[in-house]
């Protein structure tokens, strides 16, 4: 604890792919293990550092580009850093890896279908009849990590199996000690 | 080191006051001492996190929002922050306050004849020749603040006494341990 060491795992898939679920059960897990954590998502970025943005691809990219630049002070300051963003486009992804360092890609793998079948904000819905235009999967690119560091594939997997596969990642790499 | 506590120096005052030379040798200072430091100042975060603000006071105050936000994650864990921001609106500062919680607010005392005598980046001589709007102190108004933790007056002062007197406050206050 006392010379925790900094990583910033970075969760990237679809709508609905179960990002979130996993991050805040890793996060969980990891506070009870007195590790310093922050998670990051859309929901909690938007009421301050991200309200002026949307959806188009320019500016997808300013909302990663501004939580990139708080994971990276974070990280190099010891903090175990969970990022969850749809965050589609490989180029930017591997300009955040660069920035940050310690940097661990989770793909959230999850088919469309699937996340359109469990629809968990009604979102896939209102994409389907072109009531949201550039949602991810439907009418935007999301573009598949071809590297990632780990992929939970969230139809096989509950999320505590996912979470365990994370944990025992960070635990054999180094990044937190064993429990 | 190890159980570093977190707090923010908000440095406020006028364009040219003397904000980042005394934080930068704070910084170094706390550095030398082996303690965890981020300084942010204009110029750091314009890079990435407030790229598109201009200087209205909506822009101004979006610009604090923001890095009010990354201040207050990294002081509650445990670093030492030091943001330099002109920041001239009294009620922001007091929701950044609010905000960050351990929070420090160091009045860099100038006069405006003082800064624009100096005039390090030029841009009084553009603000008084009307090429600059909105500049804090010509042509846009500057809150002092009214009850901040410390005052440095640096026309009295030199940077290295400014300094001083901010690590002997924080060492008395219990925020650094003594040298």
């Amino acid at each position: 604890m006392c010379n925790q060491k900094g990583f910033t795992l970075w969760f990237t898939g679809l709508s609905g792919s179960g990002k979130t679920v996993v991050a805040k059960l890793i996060e969980q897990e990891l506070h009870s293990r007195n590790l310093k954590v922050e998670r990051l998502d859309g929901d909690i970025v938007r009421q301050s550092l991200t309200r002026d943005l949307g959806f188009s691809k320019e500016d997808r990219d300013k909302n990663i580009e501004r939580v990139t630049f708080v994971a990276k002070l974070l990280t190099r300051n010891g903090v175990a850093v969970l990022c969850s963003f749809i965050s589609p486009y490989r180029e930017r992804r591997a300009k955040s890896r660069r920035e940050i360092g310690e940097f661990i890609e989770v793909f959230v793998e999850c088919p469309v279908e699937e996340c359109a079948r469990r629809d968990v904000k009604g979102l896939y819905a209102k994409a389907f009849a072109g009531e949201i235009e550039n949602f991810t999967g439907v009418s935007d690119p999301y573009e598949e990590p071809e590297n990632p560091e780990i992929v939970c594939h969230t139809v096989q997997e509950t999320p505590e199996e996912s979470m365990v596969k994370v944990i025992a990642y960070l635990e054999e790499r180094g990044y937190i000690p064993a429990a």
